[in-house]
């Protein structure tokens, strides 16, 4: 795909429901897409999907469209699904025990490979057939397994001291659920995840509808 | 606040993080932001943060910026959160009992006022205090108490259906977690959580750091 120009977090936001969208098609046996109609599904114009894809390549055709199974493949690659990414989740809370049980993540690469916690009773314990492993041993599973993402459930008062940790520990994302926003060197990629601001959304939406 | 302008939908998804960061202002007893300040820490450009808030009013003062608690309580009541919301919860898994125990939830002023699972086992336990209910009785619950949202934490087949009877008796939102688009009648908003979604975004940035 040659030189990547600078992608902006809005379009890089906008990948996973392309792949989405692309995924339902593929599963219908859809072979092609207009790109009217991939606009009218995304909410998007036309010439947005087009600027979008074009941060990566040229995959549309005039009259032809989109070739669904060869964009949802590049979309793939772009997001690295295609290679997959190996998740350890601390906290073996509800959130933590979603995360583990969820197909939806898996389905798009990403392997949960390890469950920590500090709570005795949960330690041993499995979920997912994946067993829950005492926190005190994750600089050690970090330092010799591939661990690309760690998931961090814990309680907000243990976040930081966590999140520092796995910075330290080499690990490269912090996918963050603990409605803390984390101020980390940039080496470090954090995803946070905050719950709250999609039911705010909601609630906006009903007051206003 | 005078005839509201169309809202983007961009500029909605932005109010809960502007609610955010002015709350986390608050606590620190900071009175005023710079519209500098409040761009920086949003990744806004000042004339962006203007131009979202002059879709609800007049908030800033040339030179002084804005008043912490005044914007918060603002936004606050744009987004509806200062009168509350009644949420049901479908479904008592993992997704389920992450909602009903999420303090971030309910500190922006969303009640959970129920809990209901089809799972014989799991009917007539607690979670966080709410007794989980027969789904059977959900019907008369919302007939004959204020719902406004209800989350959606049932498994992937079971969710159109679900979807469907909520529509029926009259719930004004779904908040739904099962990683499958729903498309309802427009009396009904829908807000779909792709939890996949956000460690995609995580996993590109990984490979593009």
């Amino acid at each position: 795909m040659g030189n990547r120009k600078i992608v902006s977090e809005a379009v890089i936001k906008r990948l996973p429901r392309y792949l989405r969208y692309l995924c339902e098609l593929k599963n219908n046996d859809i072979l092609r897409v207009s790109s009217k109609e991939l606009s009218l599904r995304m909410g998007l114009t036309a010439s947005q999907i087009r600027q979008d894809l074009s941060c990566f390549g040229e995959f549309g055709q005039q009259g032809y469209g989109y070739n669904v199974e060869f964009l949802f493949d590049s979309i793939s690659t772009i997001l690295g699904t295609d290679k997959g990414f190996n998740v350890i989740v601390i906290g073996a809370g509800n959130m933590g025990r979603a995360i583990a049980n969820s197909e939806s993540i898996q389905s798009r690469g990403f392997k949960v490979t390890g469950i920590f916690d500090i709570k005795e009773e949960l330690i041993g314990s499995e979920i997912n057939g994946i067993k829950v492993l005492d926190i005190k041993d994750v600089k050690e599973f970090i330092k010799t397994t591939n661990v690309d993402i760690v998931a961090l459930t814990v309680p907000r008062e243990r976040t930081k001291e966590v999140a520092e940790n796995m910075f330290e520990y080499g690990v490269k994302g912090l996918w963050n659920f603990s409605a803390m926003e984390l101020t980390l060197p940039k080496e470090i990629i954090v995803e946070n995840v905050h719950l709250s601001d999609s039911i705010m959304v909601l609630g906006y939406k009903i007051n206003n509808n």
